[in-house]
């Protein structure tokens, strides 16, 4: 165990600061792991853009989607041996609240979201409880398992919309969240097509071979008709966070579609509860994942299932980790970018 | 087979003429029930007050809460014979829709409903196709037999939301239909809680047991909490058509709660979808009924599964038909009111 370790602290006004902390031993049930690559979600953006000051304070070390190896283990920790290939599914919960009684962990009423509510990945060694911990195969690359977090909230999703071979899904916005329930739709055997009116992503999901449509230029609900004998998409994910994203889930949905609303909406939009009625839609909340989520997420990222280098548009040191939140929010054909923070491949 | 019977036609301008029309045989497939008593429904009211002039015209006999005897049989009817006393599943489906196709019939994108797409029910004998008879049971009485297509409703509602022994129901509105949901969802073992703004209604859910709360003097939210251990309630039933009752529904549902959405929203109103991604709610559309909707509320109500005496509250002859539907604007203490057409009973 190293006494020094780099970490990159959120100081609040948009600035992270690249510090040496002395390491911490993992305490009894807990496993450090020196952390490969670290990606930058859409959270950790919110957090950076100072929207999640009161949560995460100006001391906090934030990411979770990450890639590492054991390094050292605590006391009480019997199946991890250090040198295994891991990643990390960033979530602690109460085990005390009535959602964790009914078995729905992921969805605590107190949970605690590693990396925002408690220190996370993006330092050289972090220190997590053993049941976060999920063992890679060999040869998965540090590079894509960093994918594997957003890869299994994509797997969740699908999950969730009870999705079967052939069925027609329509995903409503292709951001990382977005591309990557596309591609794992597409992996489960669906026809897919993606609404999307942001033009270099558009680019990006046709190079990946998705049909495509921008629906402020095209009539979203005819092309799906057109594409469907009249029936309406099976499936819908709602991932924009629009209005016109909620008004075109309903309005493509076949009779009993299941829509999966993946987005957060902070203001409430209007919904046609009609269209509800009158098809019997389904809507369900996607919130993370659950373990077989992370499982299926770490063997669709291993077999190749998901285009991982199309999804990676950039890689940074630790020591550039300003310079990579700030070209997210200036380069509109980023689509994940990695921290590199101690990964020699 | 009598060559004259009476019918009142809805002839616009909230006006109903009762008169009488020639009797037609039965054709190719049709099976001619001798009405009992027929059932005034929401969607009736809606008729009378002229909001559906342009679908059904000013030449209607509607009505399709029924109960009657079998009084003459088409060709090409091999297993209902005359003298049985039946039930009308007033639904037509087109065969060739999507809808059709995916087996979802009562859903049909071209659904004729009986007794406003065609005519109905308000006349001594109805012609309806074979495939709409439900036989009824010995001992049921032709009166609370007139009750199976709203309990129907009801009995859908609650398959949709998957309802099991001992969860926590909320039912939010409780005018004829929240309150045969109520029943229904009693009958199968929930624990139920009205919520309703209305005092008579409120009284009239007392007096059946229930328990209730009014949600303009009292947090619902807060109540449900307390009635589950901070729980919430696992399964909500969206009857008001109301902005204050898609609020309510998604403020006391559990984690993971079931959420049906069973009023006709005219309007879309504002949805807190954060709460649905956040809790993981489900919401489901449900419309009309299935067959096995219909088997399972003529089992209900013949087995005193519902005290459809306290339901009904008040029974006209046919000749008073336009005053029936004048009372039920003027008196709030109505629930369901009946025509009684050609019952003995």
């Amino acid at each position: 165990m190293p006494s020094d370790i780099k970490a990159a602290f959120y100081r609040g006004n948009q600035t992270f600061s690249v510090e040496h902390r002395s390491a911490v031993p993992p305490r009894q049930g807990e496993v450090s792991v020196r952390i490969a690559y670290c990606g930058i979600c859409g959270t950790d953006m919110h957090v950076f853009h100072g929207h999640m000051d009161g949560r995460v304070g100006a001391n906090r070390i934030i990411g979770h989607e990450m890639s590492g190896i054991v390094e050292a283990v605590g006391n009480g920790v019997a199946d991890i041996r250090c040198g295994q290939r891991v990643v990390v599914r960033p979530l602690d919960h109460c085990r005390n609240c009535p959602a964790c009684a009914a078995g729905h962990n992921h969805i605590c009423h107190n949970l605690k979201f590693l990396g925002l509510d408690t220190d996370g990945a993006m330092q050289e060694v972090w220190n997590v409880p053993k049941h976060t911990i999920h063992q890679l195969p060999d040869g998965l690359s540090m590079k894509h398992a960093a994918l594997i977090e957003p890869v299994a909230v994509a797997c969740h999703d699908v999950r969730i919309s009870e999705l079967r071979r052939d069925e027609f899904a329509v995903v409503v916005g292709a951001g990382p969240i977005g591309m990557l329930v596309a591609m794992t739709a597409r992996n489960a055997g669906a026809q897919v097509l993606i609404s999307e009116v942001n033009p270099h992503r558009l680019e990006i999901a046709n190079k990946l071979d998705f049909a495509t449509i921008d629906p402020t230029g095209e009539d979203l609900a005819k092309k799906v008709n057109a594409c469907t004998g009249g029936r309406g998409a099976d499936v819908v994910f709602e991932v924009s966070g629009t209005q016109a994203g909620v008004d075109a889930m309903t309005a493509v949905a076949a009779a009993r579609a299941r829509i999966v609303m993946v987005a957060i909406h902070a203001e409430k939009p209007t919904v046609d509860l009609f269209r509800f009625f009158w098809r019997e839609l389904k809507l369900s909340g996607a919130r993370v994942y659950e373990p077989e989520d992370y499982e299926r997420a770490i063997k669709i990222v291993a077999n190749g299932g998901i285009d991982a280098d199309a999804i990676i548009t950039d890689i940074h040191p630790l020591s550039a980790i300003q310079a990579a939140f700030e070209s997210l929010d200036s380069n509109p054909t980023s689509m994940k970018s990695l921290i590199r923070i101690g990964a020699n491949e």
